[in-house]
């Protein structure tokens, strides 16, 4: 096995993360492609509208027969007809002529400019007074004005909103091709862990990593496959892990709570080919003991057992790759949702470790105020009750109260 | 029909959404429960921990055995065993004594302390020198420092994220009872409108609000059920909307882009019984001709036809009362994604209507710059470029440039 021992920092694990690619893709109707990610650049095939359409309920007009027009001298206009919404019409406005229309219906062949219904008067059964000038395209969206043909509507790598899904459906597209969502082996280990729906004895822990990280490989857009509960035992582990490589894009162990636990994952690691160690340590608060491979071109995560460093861990590094490998491109991939907030009291901190303070956030006047959670990185409560993380630099020896800065959003 | 037929402003509109009620509930195994709504308070029924836990690798002791200990002039203390992980012990450190233990191993009985492994020097195989004077409880999580048996460790009314899920496997509770998703069928209406896979004829459009709020549907925690596209008939406008409301929590017709399709509507709810308009048209730009009803005690939606109205209004409106539905407490039901940005450029805006004004921003310095999208409203293309929707009062001009606004993150 390749690789080097050395504890590294943030942003250094983060330089490195760029190296895996993305999973194959499929075809799939765009009912199920909400926050899927496109593995093609989209073109639309058609102009939208397909046709010049009013954005008022009014009359169809010539623009220059409205000149001149106004509350006291109105123009008058012979009605040749109305235009029916999702009806073809031949109907050709002439020199003179109007023609009604809803909105969203066709602006007809001839007319340049539609006047709302609010400044027409009805003269007689097919004559009316126009009180309004108006100008050519005045009330219309011309054929092509939202998206042309041979455009590109959107673009690979990019996660489907709703807008996204109904811009697929205005140009016509039913299907579109997406990246796969990325499978992820889970394992829990230690000797210590037991399954949530077993009475332990003392000395014994509920398996809680098992679904922190299995949500967020969802909320991240993967598809968690859990391998069960490893004891530490050298062959149980190895072929846990050699299944999750086969089974699956990515595959992450949280390891016990001992230390015992990564070094016989090493060990495992040492004896598969092709593995090589991208980081053994990072100077991260909660979470130092984690590790990361790459094995057969598969990301390797070992998460430290304590739920909360194995939440922010996986939070900080792992949402990025499993976003990567579904396809995002690398800097949407990596963005954080996060807001500034000013410290609400004093919050030390230890230089040397970048540190992640729990956090509530209170907004006062549009402005965030954060109040640190204090207490044991064991404690899993610290996290429910907590809004995001707030970011003390490395170097850095806390924040005063009053200071401002970056919290992620949890 | 009960009900008033004026024009609301959006902050009359919200006054009146409290009325609907959650839908029932059912229990599921938490797997399943990312996102879903407790509605139950959870208590928990054990201490978390369940035996005080060490936080670090060391050796447990008395904390005044270690008193007075300091690089220079170490204790020594004798070693009388090893805490195994997960497994059951009767140790109990005595008056000068130490036992093994590994970060969340147990605390042996008598001790009341966690030596950290790197302060302690070996002296012979049952012997060691410990240079680090510690207090009481020093590396130590105590029972139920985390949650105690019968503290509510979360309350009804939440939405289950990652931690919470956690949370819930490490008190044991393999099942929650949560709100059922709600349903919410969706009409589309129009004579112009057809489906995704049809060509379009001269005049007619494709049916692109039915996935835009589906997808929006899915994302407040909804189920959709399309309906079909109604043509502009009372009897067959009725049939669905019954369907609708005997199939579903909510429902929601997209109202071709024409004035009549709204005034069918308004028909079809006359007929039916139990039911009471809220609104009929809101001061908002994009997005007047909108109709809130409850009928039968469900919501009932009337959208415009154009997709950016109908988005922007199902944003504002529709997507809280959903989330009211499915369990959701009221502030966070109507909690809105946010940020404060500056006008990138001046942007104007007629005084008498809310202005939600598409937006892209752009992130300098960690302060947000909103850069207005002109254009028509029937533009879905808008939106799928759009980061906000930027939110100008109604009783104001505009933005100038430089000026500081809120934007409602899409």
């Amino acid at each position: 096995m390749k690789g080097f021992f050395r504890v590294q920092t943030p942003a250094e694990l983060f330089e490195k993360l760029g190296r895996f690619k993305p999973v194959p893709s499929e075809k799939i109707h765009i009912d199920h492609s909400l926050h899927r990610v496109l593995s093609e650049d989209v073109l639309s095939l058609t102009d939208l509208p397909e046709f010049p359409r009013s954005t008022v309920d009014g009359f169809a007009v010539k623009a220059k027969d409205t000149y001149g027009a106004s509350e006291r001298n109105p123009v008058v206009l012979r009605v040749a007809g109305e235009i029916l919404m999702g009806q073809v019409s031949d109907i050709e406005v002439k020199d003179g002529e109007t023609v009604k229309v809803a909105t969203g219906g066709m602006v007809p062949k001839g007319a340049d400019a539609v006047e709302m219904v609010e400044y027409i008067e009805w003269v007689d059964s097919d004559t009316l007074h126009a009180f309004k000038t108006i100008s050519p395209l005045e009330n219309v969206i011309q054929m092509g004005e939202d998206i042309k043909a041979g455009e590109v509507a959107l673009c690979r790598g990019h996660s489907m909103r709703p807008q996204d899904v109904g811009l697929m459906a205005g140009i016509g597209r039913a299907e579109v091709s997406v990246f796969l969502q990325p499978r992820v082996a889970i394992i829990s280990s230690g000797d210590e862990i037991i399954p949530v729906d077993q009475a332990p004895r003392p000395g014994e822990i509920r398996d809680i990593n098992r679904y922190t990280i299995a949500s967020m490989v969802k909320e991240a857009g993967g598809i968690p496959l859990f391998l069960g509960i490893s004891k530490d035992r050298f062959d149980i582990l190895k072929e846990k892990i050699e299944r999750g490589l086969e089974e699956s894009d990515m595959v992450v162990i949280t390891g016990g709570s001992s230390v015992g636990t990564l070094d016989l994952t090493i060990e495992v690691l040492q004896s598969l080919p092709g593995s090589e160690l991208i980081a053994h340590g990072v100077s991260i608060r909660p979470g130092k003991p984690t590790l990361l491979a790459e094995v057969g071109g598969k990301p390797f995560f070992g998460l430290p057992g304590h739920p909360v460093s194995a939440m922010v861990i996986f939070h900080l590094f792992g949402k990025p790759i499993l976003k990567m490998l579904s396809g995002l491109a690398r800097d949407d991939a990596f963005y954080q949702r996060k807001v500034r907030a000013t410290a609400a009291r004093n919050i030390p901190s230890v230089p040397g470790r970048e540190d992640y303070v729990r956090v509530q956030l209170e907004e006062r006047d549009g402005c965030f105020w954060a109040h640190p959670l204090f207490g044991k990185s064991g404690a899993i409560s610290h996290l429910t009750k907590a809004d995001g993380l707030l970011r003390i630099g490395i170097h850095e020896e806390g924040l005063e109260k009053g200071e401002e800065a970056e919290v992620l959003l949890l």
